[in-house]
């Protein structure tokens, strides 16, 4: 294998090093085993040291005590004496002028309070010495494609040909995650583990591997993500390259929150803004190991697909209702079979009892086995179809039988076709040697292990390939927030309201009296809805400051009722009068809510009101700011979409009208500046073309 | 290995055979060549001929020309010959005293009407000579403990201890899965395929598999259950042998119906109801090959648990957290540490942060490999637990890394412990020769593949424990539905309701008026509803046929105005009179219907109105009868459940009540014998203890 990297990069020194000393290298040390095993199977073809207290040779490197005795410059430390002597060591390889290290010592802030003061002391003398660090705590990482291993990550053998690089926190996911590679005959270009990233972040060596020709795609396993900023710039760039990232981000639940911050003292995030994310930044998010490879090994094989639906093809019935079964809740849409594509498939196949996608062959193959060959540009060129999966069994043991015919036949319709074809197994069976000789012989394309794992990822393809189609879009990188010169007042819910309204969002009207006569004097169409108006009062029913349905006629009563009421229950509340709206009846209640996230900062999120929101938690988000289009489709992922959609005998909503709204209740929210806490509208009425909203919150932060 | 069968099973001549003959052997034909295989693969001990229209010897099998040429009985032919001369072969083998035949032969039913023709023709034949058939259209099955293979189906060597069953309609699936299944070193007992069924079912395979002493659980990939009842009592009679079934039915999706129907002509019955039965019978429902292997694996591995809950111990956090993240969603309870587990796994560890479940052992076992044999008997001492997960890795290839002391350490507390203990390993890559080397060396137990599939097995595996705690239920063995000596009226929503209230439902009382005066002097509390009562009008608010709200003082005119509406818009209509009911307002509204699913019979459906059933299809079902506690049951899987323990401020159902009233429409259902059609319950208004029957609906079978 050959290295096929940019130089340009400011880590190229680092992830691409000519020279390397291994810092603490020992014939005893298991290690310094690992370490020179992973160089000999990588075939580093650099210069590599080894530096130890008293200068001897190890495993055949050439020995020193310290970086300053070697005639020529080290490019990179690796870094494996024990955490006491670290610090010592770095200094002696920054006199040398070695300006990168990786650290593969333990004892930081993943032991707790007195590790975490040895880190904070590395981060400090690091910065004197302009050294870029990874890790500590870091098996390192392999850059497979330029046969570069700084690692204690072993090589699986034979090394496939490269696709996916893989970023993990943890080391021995990374080591997991490369074997599970391997056995799905995924090759890795690049195999990192970022352990505690203390400077050197996930988001350096994505942001490498955005320029990294032989890396395909991006699998990342982590657990948080320390710096969102960088994060999201590194996989714009991604996106611009059309590498996709796919993420599988742990900790999602509570009790995982609570095993990480009993043991690395991290807080993850609200999983729900995570996802929110991921939806605006294009990255494929999934929840298992198996999931996070196979997904990023389809995707880096088909590129980004033109069009949403696959066609799947078998000889077996039972993987085509597999997949019938399957395809909905993955995501995964499978193009009727129309037209010329049934006239061109009953052409092929006299006995077809249907021409149906999943396409079922049965044993028309095994007599004709070219029959492949034209099945397969069928199935390419039916309408809204952008990738075709053929299901045939390999050979996985001596002795299995394969069906020559057919495979050949899958190889050359693979190789003709525009449009990507894959193959997939039933079951997820590891690949073995003599699977991967098969799919040599008959220049197979890529293959997917099992059904099941081929529809999510599938499902995946198609919603990252739509992402691809669609503007990107960014978070913190495109945002702006500045402090408004004057805070405007948002001290009672009528003030939001007013806010809102200078905004352009419709709100219910409202008159304020100060007076019985006043009251009677509105000139509103009733009935109506009174409120008494205090800074003093938090829930207003409670003290008997609201009436509901009053009529016309009815408001001087009403009115000193009120006075009444809240005068009795709350002598020493300040009443500055009594807002009067009228009474609204019907329509769908949405809630629309800002809050600001820690990380990614202010965030949207919408609902339903009732039971969909209290029972179902049915609530999108998406951070700020936000498009019409985008808040179109936050609405139609609810479970209520149909709600606004004409439910019973509600008329349907004008979407659009809807979404133009809740835009301006976004943009509303975030001209109040970084100083807002959360701001809420709820509910906002949707009445047909009307949305009005009738309630509203803010609050500031402490 | 060795016979360890029953000889009592009506089906053991089929399925344990001491002779065998494969008519249609030939040297030529990859039939006979892959049957020989598995006769040698297997070690078939019995005694094998060939029969072929020579009478030569085939693969060193003695060859004659018909059975009748043989000077002994031959237990079970294999026929392989072209369909058209398969009744030919089968009369000659009768003659010979024959009684069970294995048909290979495809033609049949799977390729439309032609040979469905032949199919009835077969049924009818095999009838006269008294003929067990297994197939057409199979591979045949290989009884692996007994050495006995009369199929087609591979043996995967080496052979494995055997632990589970796998049952398929399709023969490729059935291979694919005793792949699948070696490959986690899961060892089959038994493997079957089992074609058309034209007289043998997979549920006569079960049957004899509850007998079958090396077969501890069973898998069943299938399409359809053709006989429900034969089917019911062999799950029952695996219950009460401790032995779980799963099963993987496909055929579950709308498209998936389309496709079957295409290419078998079967017909996929309701998906929910088939959920309905497996919960019913306690038969545990996945939905994958690989959660079909994984889960019948573990479940054969650990028996039923004693409590619901798992420990999960890992050295990486990476897995710990995965775990945590997933476990709810598979239905996996980690019970806390408390008291005394944690103080005594603080006596173990004494650097722990925590002590919390999964229990993230981080390095402490590298320094103590002993660590893990004081370890594991603490957490399956925990309260709540069943069992003990241990995540560990394994070696896969030549030179790969193990952790001898731990791995061993973790075999002797598992030997040593009452409660189940299984290993998990991290992603779902196969198990090689290498890796059950390591197993058999350090005596490990029952190791799943992949901590995702661990998870949804484990969720799976409480599921099933609690149902075998359980009393046993049934569905189509336990009922008796006997036609009523006389049908009672249902023609009108009054009618159902006094038919329900003469089954102690409690209905919303009414009056029937035929006239002004009457109307005038009901004697009730309003406000009421009024309706009219006409067997010729189905949609009453159409003709102006209901008011609602109506007061007292206004019964005589709402009854005018009703009478007058209904005359103008329909004067053909016959009017029996007004129906007068309080009107009721508030409390939770639920739909409580009974239909007759044309496999299973009469089943209940319970739900709330409202969006939760029209928008979420929130619906819960079960075969009649049912008891007070499945209904419960029934009402706590609803997402809407929270509706009736107290929402918002309404007062918490008395549920009890509640499912005792569903009980009795459920008996009222029955009671009216095969003939109903549906009845229909809607709404049933549930207003704390008070739960009343508001209108019903009843048709009959045309």
């Amino acid at each position: 294998m050959t290295s096929a990297q940019t130089t340009e990069h400011p880590l190229s020194t680092m992830f691409a090093p000519t020279s390397i000393a291994i810092i603490g290298a020992s014939e005893k040390s298991p290690w310094t085993a690992f370490i020179l095993k992973t160089l000999k199977d990588f075939e580093f073809s650099g210069r590599a040291f080894a530096i130890n207290r008293n200068g001897v040779d190890v495993g055949g490197l050439r020995g020193a005590k310290s970086c300053r005795d070697l005639d020529e410059p080290v490019d990179v430390v690796f870094v494996t004496v024990p955490q006491s002597v670290v610090l010592d060591s770095l200094e002696d390889a920054a006199a040398a002028g070695v300006r990168n290290a990786v650290i593969l010592t333990s004892g930081y802030a993943e032991i707790g309070p007195e590790g975490a003061a040895h880190q904070q002391e590395l981060i400090e003398r690091a910065a004197d010495w302009d050294m870029k660090i990874w890790g500590p705590n870091s098996l390192g990482f392999n850059n497979v494609s330029a046969n570069v291993p700084i690692s204690a990550i072993p090589a699986m053998l034979p090394l496939l040909e490269p696709s996916i690089a893989i970023v993990s926190q943890s080391g021995a996911t990374a080591s997991e995650l490369n074997d599970l590679a391997h056995s799905q005959n995924i090759g890795t270009s690049f195999v990192a583990a970022t352990g505690n990233e203390v400077q050197l972040t996930l988001a350096d060596v994505v942001d490498y591997l955005v320029d990294h020709e032989p890396t395909k795609g991006i699998a990342i396993f982590a657990e948080s993500i320390r710096d969102p900023l960088k994060f999201e710039r590194a996989v714009t760039r991604a996106r611009a390259a059309r590498k996709p990232v796919v993420i599988l981000k742990i900790g999602r639940s509570e009790l995982a929150a609570q095993v990480a911050k009993a043991h690395t003292g991290s807080l993850a995030g609200d999983d729900k803004v995570f996802d929110a994310i991921c939806e605006r930044l294009g990255i494929v998010r999934v929840f298992s190991p198996e999931d996070l490879i196979a997904t990023c090994g389809l995707l880096a094989a088909t590129g980004p697909l033109s069009e949403p639906g696959i066609s799947f093809i078998s000889i077996s019935g039972g993987a085509c209702t597999l997949v019938a079964d399957g395809a909905e809740a993955a995501g995964v849409t499978l193009p009727e079979f129309q037209g010329d594509t049934v006239a061109a498939l009953q052409g092929e196949i006299a006995d077809f009892a249907s021409s149906m996608n999943p396409l079922d062959v049965t044993g028309a193959a095994m007599r004709d086995p070219t029959l492949f060959e034209r099945l397969i540009p069928i199935a390419a060129s039916a309408p809204g179809v952008g990738l075709v999966v053929v299901n045939m069994g390999l050979p996985y043991a001596p002795g299995q039988a394969e069906l020559p015919g057919v495979l050949t036949a899958i190889g050359k319709a693979a190789r003709d076709s525009d449009k990507p074809i894959v193959m997939a197994t039933l079951s997820s069976k590891s690949l073995t040697e003599i699977s991967r000789d098969s799919i040599r012989r008959h220049d197979l394309p890529h293959v997917v292990c099992g059904v099941d794992t081929m529809l999510r990822a599938a499902g995946r393809a198609a919603w990252w390939s739509k992402r691809m189609r669609e503007p990107a879009g960014s978070v913190l990188s495109g945002r702006e927030e500045i402090r408004p010169a004057k805070r405007p007042d948002l001290s009672s819910e009528r003030a939001v309201l007013d806010y809102l309204a200078s905004h352009g969002v419709p709100v219910i009207p409202a008159q304020i009296v100060q007076s019985r006569e006043e009251a009677v004097a509105v000139d509103m169409e009733g009935p109506f809805v009174l409120k008494v108006l205090s800074p003093d009062i938090q829930h207003k029913t409670e003290v008997g400051g609201v009436r509901l349905d009053v009529a016309q006629e009815e408001l001087g009563e009403s009115y000193d009722g009120i006075v009444r009421s809240v005068r009795g229950a709350r002598p020493d509340a300040q009443i500055d009068g009594i807002i009067i709206s009228p009474m609204r009846r019907g329509g769908t209640e949405l809630l629309v809510g800002v809050t600001r996230d820690p990380n990614w900062g202010p965030m949207l999120t919408a609902g339903f009101g009732g039971v969909l929101v209290e029972l179902l938690a049915d609530i999108a988000l998406a951070p700020l700011p936000v498009t019409r289009g985008q808040v179109l489709n936050m609405l139609g992922g609810l479970r209520g979409a149909q709600l606004l959609k004409g439910y019973r005998n509600s008329a349907p909503a004008d979407l659009e009208t809807v979404a133009d709204v809740i835009v301006r209740v976004g943009d509303a929210a975030l001209a109040l500046g970084p100083e807002l806490d959360s701001l809420e509208v709820n509910p906002l009425l949707v009445h047909a073309s009307k949305v009005e909203a009738l309630d509203g919150l803010a609050i500031w932060k402490e």
